[in-house]
């Protein structure tokens, strides 16, 4: 069993924390001057989630410093697709590219050898865990079905996904194959970083909100249903934060249709149908990364809402997206303070 | 008021007509090639959005071709920021630029000579009526004041209008100043189309999505109910359209706080919300156009859900989002033929 002192393991389970533990997405990450430091020694953004030395020192960083809740293993959701060979490359100011796939490629791939090739993850979480205080929650992740294939079929980030969505209208079934070979591979994955010390894993579902309906419950939520059953039927144990960026009216079944633990919610959910939402079960989010850019009254004011309306029930106290680049470490401590401050 | 013959019209005051009409968002453009002949020789983009001859020539080509139900002046949500003189220029495969504004900028901006620089709009719509089928309800447009403000303040698109969101937090007052001059501007503009000769108007807000719940209220629906207000108090007969595009569950008190007469949905709204959203009054929407590109059964299963559910109350039947340059003609065809062959 996990050690009580792991805040965030308490809140996935259920309980109600007063205040409500808090980590960050992308916490470790370019605002931090320590980690633009460790970044520059490590050659290309991939070496340096290969590299357990470096990726255990960026996680760590923030931990340091502010001391969240949870460490989010540094890492990123486009080594599933490195690991399928599609030629993964991060060129500065150009987004994430890769060779991409069409219906013959689809069909051809191997999901062989994926768990050797990120044996370096593994590595770095078994490292984590050991230099982690004890009372920080270990957090895996890996990218969901969808989010990954939409990069796959494109070849890189578009504004709405559009080339994904319309591959999927094209070729139904070569797309459902991407989609749950995507599904039994990332589940593999999550199982070997609890097995590696992960206490929980995030999925992250960015590209959830560019979905119909019916493309939501086709490729949202059923690759994410199925990654979620064979994690818990393998690892009991395990918790699951699920985050469907942009879902909107559509996180309203969820939890219930994908089984995880807990959902995250981005900034634009309203804190009203947030409440909703945390009367199944816990949630965490959704402050908008610009309000701790921007510091002062429209970060305290957004904190405090939050903490108002959520803090009362199980919370993990989040931003509603990754922190960005030009976010002041300052304004992390306010934030930090300030929750870690609140008793309703 | 308004010729019976106009059906558009008539769902817009609350009428259910069955099959219901129909229109395109962007239905005048790349993907007709009478449209990109036109294009070639009109110069710049602006020059084609002031040319009277060449955007009368543009909108209605697609009435031509598929005798849609309205026509849509042809134009762009932009050419306020350009009347505020902001440098405002567009370059083949760069999206739309102008001189990004600062506090000092907006507090120093003129409203003046505004409606006498978009003089070749009001000869265009007033063309445009002269020209079209009486049947053919005319319908003008400006986007809404967050939605233009984020180009303003960024000087170009960008994915999630960070630095619109961040400009709010920090300068709160000033942005309030610019929404408000913009909302005044647009409703002046509104009020102009309509003296033309525009039945209706649709209010873009594009970038609504983007918003929390707060900023949502204070820059979405606050300037948006703003303008109608002024538009309705001067041309009581004019009926408004609002798009708030990505708005999501808020989208369920927005008719009501905008006094909108119809409401705009993008493809992501789930069907039973929109259902919900039809008790009280028209809708607009919501085909992924993506299902457009793909044709056959996509485009054809993505008709009938929005007629099955919505077809049976007011509806203008409508894409989620603008029409894609990749669109085949002939799929534009079937989907009129298909919507228009519906009995419920």
């Amino acid at each position: 069993m996990t050690d009580e002192r792991r805040k965030i393991m308490r809140v996935l389970s259920g309980e109600t924390l007063i205040p409500p533990p808090l980590w960050l997405m992308r916490q470790a990450g370019r605002y931090l001057p320590e980690y633009r430091e460790t970044r520059a020694k490590a050659g290309s953004f991939l070496d340096l989630c290969y590299s357990p030395d470096h990726a255990v020192e960026v996680t760590l960083q923030p931990i340091r410093r502010y001391g969240f809740d949870a460490a989010i293993l540094f890492s990123d959701i486009l080594v599933i697709p490195d690991a399928l060979k599609r030629n993964v490359r991060f060129t500065e100011g150009h987004g994430p590219e890769m060779d991409p796939i069409d219906e013959a490629g689809i069909l051809a791939l191997k999901p062989e050898g994926i768990l050797a090739h990120l044996a370096p993850v593994m590595e770095t979480v078994r490292r984590l865990r050991r230099e982690l205080p004890v009372e920080t929650t270990l957090l895996g992740f890996c990218g969901a079905p969808w989010t990954v294939a939409t990069y796959m079929i494109a070849g890189h980030g578009t504004p709405d996904q559009a080339p994904a969505r319309l591959f999927a209208y094209r070729h139904p079934k070569a797309f459902e194959h991407l989609l749950m070979l995507l599904a039994d591979i990332s589940a593999d994955y999550l199982v070997a970083q609890i097995d590696a010390g992960a206490d929980a894993v995030q999925i992250f579902d960015s590209w959830a909100g560019v979905l119909g309906e019916k493309e939501f419950a086709a490729y949202a939520v059923k690759p994410v249903a199925k990654m979620i059953a064979s994690v818990k039927a393998r690892r009991p144990q395990a918790r699951v934060i699920a985050f469907a960026k942009g879902a909107g009216y559509l996180l309203k079944t969820y939890r219930q249709k994908t089984g995880a633990d807990a959902i995250g919610l981005d900034w634009s959910v309203p804190l009203a149908f947030a409440r909703e939402l945390q009367k199944d079960g816990p949630i965490q989010g959704n402050l908008d990364p610009m309000r701790v850019v921007a510091g002062g009254k429209a970060l305290e004011e957004g904190i405090d809402d939050i903490l108002r309306h959520l803090g009362s029930g199980p919370l993990i106290f989040n931003l509603g997206h990754g922190i960005t680049p030009q976010a002041d470490p300052a304004n992390v401590s306010t934030l930090v303070e300030r929750v870690r401050g609140w008793r309703n």
